[in-house]
């Protein structure tokens, strides 16, 4: 199965922008956090060549935010990531993924503090809500977590600058990376950063009213169409390109973020309590059996598996598997996403991928694809 | 949108039915637990007369299973949910909604007992293993819980008790009411219980290892022929005729089982420690100011609305909105489930719905849609 039709009910909620997106006739859907989201307008390859060219409007309502407010607010944000998160200001942002006291990774949301007590949690596809409630309620914690009426709108792309000084003002080219500011666009407020899912820069605004929705993706749609706006979306071809893990595709709770190659992300020793200490520790004391890697697989390109292609040795054993993959004209290859043995897991490394059109080999690269 | 193409990736998980799944050529899937399921094979139509009539096979694997083993698993799914498990015997399965400490409603699953101490909870479309394991990890219950590798397969329509004779043996017959048996199919064990989301009557088998899914369903399958077989799926018609609330759609966390009208599946005086307790008596006692209901919409066929439709007093004001809608044709109107003010929920009351087409006159209906 490649693709198939979308059923649609309640349950798979709509966007504020929901009606905007659909006059610009997006292919095909995917259903993240129990919400619709956009994944492909014209085609990949298009869709990323614009994105790499002029600049984006993406409906990512489906980042929805978990909101963390009140006395224990830090100590319980503390807890579910071994992320230092008291070294993150008001008005930053950081990239944490949340880890269980197995080692397991619930989700790789980006964390922005909005004040000393409270947090939005901005998330990847799973129910962090329920699970940052059930902690709460079990701990008897002094906090309250619910998800507001938040639905993230991404301005993505090298023009993206330039789009947002006129519909905000220049001080938008103050934001440094990750950081937010407060302001106000047609009259409402949001929160604006610099972050977004892909490479290529630019900004997320987190709306704070849904019913305001169609008013600001039609004010910045207008003044997008001086940079040759497009609707876009988190393109796969541009992810791979520039390493983003996508969680439940690339990561899942079976995994650890050690292995997943995620410690620069982390701060092991950090001061405050973190339920994955003890087994990230042991994990670490131990070493992992298998590692993410970057696999360079020739030849021309491959669709993506429905499932996941087997990565063999040499010797036709199996050591891994594929997680996600595109190809990408600028590397002139296929580029995947892959877990495979640790004894494999070396750049230069040279395996085989066994795809729906044959085996073919395959090479371990280094996190920027040398 | 009522629908579009549905983009794939390893996110959204493969049933171990998925490839005799497309053999039948399924027009529509949905997306729930992370997991595709399909929702039409001919039309709505055809498989709701076809259900009614003869047998049918469902990739269920969507109910994912949450296991809940250990000593204190009783006094956990006790913790969740109002109805009173205690009672619940070793192969017995109760319909229990999850309720948290405000009411709100987590999940409505099927609760089944398979020891003492071990349980299975066959969730609808919320992540219930995270909240789970956050009570579990806050509170330091004595207790695992996990997902295990199980996927249920539903045989569902008048003549299932005539084919799983054929498949198990005639002591299937003997099989009451929401109970289960273990035993074998293919050489695998499975778990066989009386249950599924029909009013139609039929089994669900719990499969508990993946690698059998295509041996099981293909043995179902040619004992299936010589009545009539047909793959199928959860029918909108079917399912509103026989009063089937769908979790996400119906109901959320920001309703309460008051208000969708299950108190008759609760025992709110249970002996148990529940959650819910404080929140639910509160309720109950100062009443709730909108209730679930029936509502017959007159008129020939209406289709069913991506979002909701208002539901409005003779006078134009709204009192609610529709969360399911489909055409009946056994009743002559479209049968749908809405929320109103209390004020309104009685039988017999005249409202009105706004349509895509326009304004229609709605009856309110009890239960049975009497």
């Amino acid at each position: 199965m490649k693709s198939s039709k979308l059923a649609l009910s309640r349950r798979i909620r709509t966007t504020p922008f929901e009606s905007r997106v659909l006059e610009q006739g997006p292919k095909v859907f995917s259903v993240y956090n129990h919400m619709t989201l956009a994944s492909v307008y014209r085609s990949p390859q298009e869709d990323y060549e614009h994105l790499c060219t002029h600049v984006q409007l993406w409906d990512v309502s489906v980042e929805r935010q978990v909101e963390v407010v009140g006395p224990d607010a830090l100590a319980l944000v503390e807890l579910i990531t071994p992320r230092d998160i008291s070294r993150c200001a008001i008005g930053q942002c950081v990239y944490a993924p949340l880890v269980d006291e197995h080692g397991g990774i619930v989700n790789d949301p980006i964390i922005l503090r909005l004040a000393d007590d409270r947090f939005w949690i901005s998330i990847a596809d799973s129910d962090v809500l329920l699970w940052l409630k059930g902690i709460t309620y079990g701990s008897g914690m002094e906090v309250k977590v619910f998800e507001p009426d938040v639905s993230p709108l991404a301005v993505q792309g090298p023009r993206a600058d330039e789009l947002m000084a006129e519909v905000v003002g220049p001080e938008v080219r103050e934001i440094k990376f990750f950081r937010f500011i407060e302001t106000e666009i047609v009259g409402t407020p949001v929160y604006l950063a610099r972050s977004g899912w892909s490479g290529q820069g630019g900004f997320e605004i987190y709306l704070q009213d849904s019913s305001k929705g169609i008013e600001l993706w039609d004010a910045i749609w207008k003044k997008g169409q001086a940079f040759n706006i497009r609707a876009g979306c988190p393109n796969l071809i541009e992810r791979l390109e520039s390493g983003l893990m996508s969680y439940g595709s690339d990561m899942t709770l079976e995994n650890n973020p050690i292995e997943c190659g995620l410690e620069r992300f982390l701060n092991l020793d950090k001061p405050a309590e973190y339920m994955s200490r003890e087994a990230l520790d042991k994990i670490i004391r131990n070493g992992v059996d298998k590692l993410k890697v970057n696999l360079m697989i020739e030849g021309g390109p491959q669709s993506a598996p429905r499932a996941t292609f087997d990565v063999v040795s040499q010797d036709g054993i199996k050591v891994g598997i594929v997680t996600s993959l595109a190809y990408s004209k600028k590397h002139a290859a296929n580029l995947a996403f892959a877990v495979v043995t640790t004894e494999f897991a070396t750049p230069g490394c040279s395996l085989k991928v066994v795809t729906e059109k044959g085996e073919r080999v395959a090479i371990v690269k280094d996190r920027n694809w040398k």
